[in-house]
């Protein structure tokens, strides 16, 4: 029984239920999914910067992937990086899956680009852009597959980790909070500095014109916002959330983009809150462009924030030092995987361990010394 | 360190490395896989009885991955049964899976019917007959991909658990056997009593004579021959051992459908003998009809065959005493599982918790008392 948390970690939001979950799986064995999705919306230009043009942003989920499984990347050149070349996350979650040896699984949500690896598929594929305002096709298929998905880990799993690597994917969960009226703002974060709100305000303001939809009016049907809004790792991810989280906790591993699934999760199963946690980073929660404390504060002061301590200022490269100066900030799970990596080693790993490994695999990618 | 088996455990062959192998591994954490595929061959009259048609013989192996999964049935009503009611050995491999809590995934080789469950996707598909003398596509595709999933779960695990549910995989199993010369004879098993070895001789070798291949012309090149002459389920299992035997212990779960994969495995990498075994039940290695021992001299001296010591004679039911006459034997990793649940509790799951089980189970499906 631990009564404070080691200072690899620490909480926003909901203290008491974070140590109430975190002693219930300290020590215990985790297993981490990561669901892959694309919208078109990524290729709108000035979205996303998750890739370094938008064009290659397609690309960045499968490269994700390829690189946690295979440790290289064969959908294209190199490895995901953002304009001024910043390492995808990734490099920190196959630096906390490495340490733990946690199992993990890579589900294809729906990418446009085929994945070159064994994956679990449910069914999706790449959703069209926003301003369309219907998305995405199968929903409910995707959301009963990973309804499946999630009671089968929660069988033999002590807890469950979800992510994503979606880019644009703040835009569509923005659309989707907005779609539910969760939130009436624009709180969601970037993975630039230089977050663009306004387009994305604008962008989602097209696609509910063209549903017909206004703030608020699918508060109580979050499949429907996901369907017509979303992005393909949040059916799946949702559906997960549900089938594992009535049987052992589950952390929702990402920034921003979890919101949408939390509120979304919640109200189509109210009792799993205070069996959920976010699992994210220090760079998200302090971000001055979004809020995922204020987001938070409109979905439940019951889903705890735990956060992994990362510090990237002292590294000798600058494409790690520049998460310090707000790019990337979270994705691919980087912060949940490490959350979980700390609890499920009862704290022996810690930002020290992590940071140590990050610097070897970025070598590795980078081939610097 | 176990100086002797538990009871509900036995051995054939080199008892030496069953132990040293079985003590790296008792107590810990391992992964079982079902790898389900189909050919043309097992709707050829006669051939299979994994099925109560040979036209539901297609059936088999999605319903079997639906049952492990979902505890029910989508693609077809009811639950694959042979011939007179006897149920899938399923039923065996998902009490093995609950009572150990053990992790599993189900690879979809390449089946006829979609499987409406998330299971990992390998770019296989359905095998055409084998007397057509080229029964699969893909080949290298999926036993590359099996060969990354192999490294993946090694990654995480202690041991892994390969297996299949493919319905006359016993036809091609042979098949593959024959091209590479293992044994000159038919000695592979059937899940009837009555082992149709005449049939599947001379489909076999309708095969061979129009590929023209004859017996042993494959010995170098095992690919090539599951490529010729076997079925979906062969190539990713082929891949999964050798990516997962050079870091942890293997188990091949099944009868004489293994024997096609470990002879392809250590061709291709004799270095994993010493860390693979069999593990399988008693009924299929005491089956007058076939004789796993007599392969296994041609494949290996240093491959052991560990099974579980199931006995179903004293079995209220009819279906499962069925299989001390003679029927089923194995399957869909039965005996696999049964062994690795034994180990991974350090022999505190055992057959009579196994019986236990089967026979609620039992109950379910069958809705009886």
């Amino acid at each position: 029984m631990i009564t404070e948390l080691p200072p690899s970690l620490g909480v926003r939001g909901n203290e008491k239920i974070a140590l109430d979950i975190i002693n219930r799986i300290w020590g215990k064995r985790g297993v981490f999914t990561c669901t892959i999705g694309n919208t078109l919306t990524s290729t709108i230009p000035g979205v996303s910067e998750a890739g370094d043009t938008p064009e290659l942003t397609l690309y960045t989920g499968p490269a994700d992937a390829e690189y946690l499984v295979m440790g290289k990347v064969m959908c294209m050149k190199g490895i995901p990086i953002n304009p001024g070349g910043i390492p995808t996350p990734a490099t920190l979650t196959k630096a906390a899956l490495e340490l733990s040896r946690m199992p993990f699984c890579i589900i294809n949500g729906g990418s446009k680009i085929p994945l070159n690896i064994p994956c679990i598929e449910v069914g999706g594929s790449c959703g069209d852009k926003i301003t369309t305002g219907h998305t995405l096709k199968n929903v409910e298929r995707s959301f009963e597959y990973g309804r499946i998905l999630g009671e089968q880990l929660a069988a033999s799993h002590d807890f469950v980790v979800i992510s994503e690597s979606c880019a644009g994917g703040t835009t569509t969960a923005l659309a989707v909070l907005l779609a539910m009226g969760v939130i009436r703002e624009n709180l969601v974060s970037s993975s630039s500095p230089k977050n663009p709100k306004q387009l994305k305000w604008d962008l989602v303001m097209e696609g509910f014109r063209n549903a017909g939809i206004s703030i608020g009016d699918l508060a109580d049907d979050p499949l429907k916002a996901i369907e017509l809004f979303g992005d393909p790792m949040m059916p799946v991810n949702v559906g997960i959330v549900l089938g594992a989280a009535k049987h052992v906790p589950v952390i929702f591993g990402g920034g921003t983009q979890m919101a949408p699934l939390m509120a979304a999760a919640i109200k189509l199963d109210p009792s799993i809150v205070g069996n959920i946690m976010q699992g994210t980073t220090r760079w998200l929660l302090s971000d001055p462009n979004s809020s995922m404390v204020r987001i938070m504060e409109h979905i439940s002061d019951s889903i705890p924030m735990v956060y992994i301590n990362m510090d990237y200022s002292k590294s000798p490269y600058e494409g790690l030092q520049a998460y310090e100066w707000g790019f990337i900030k979270e994705g691919v799970g980087c912060g949940g995987s490490s959350v979980a990596a700390v609890i499920a080693s009862e704290g022996r790993i810690d930002c020290d361990m992590l940071l140590d490994k990050v610097h070897e695999l970025y070598k590795q990618i980078m081939n610097v010394d």
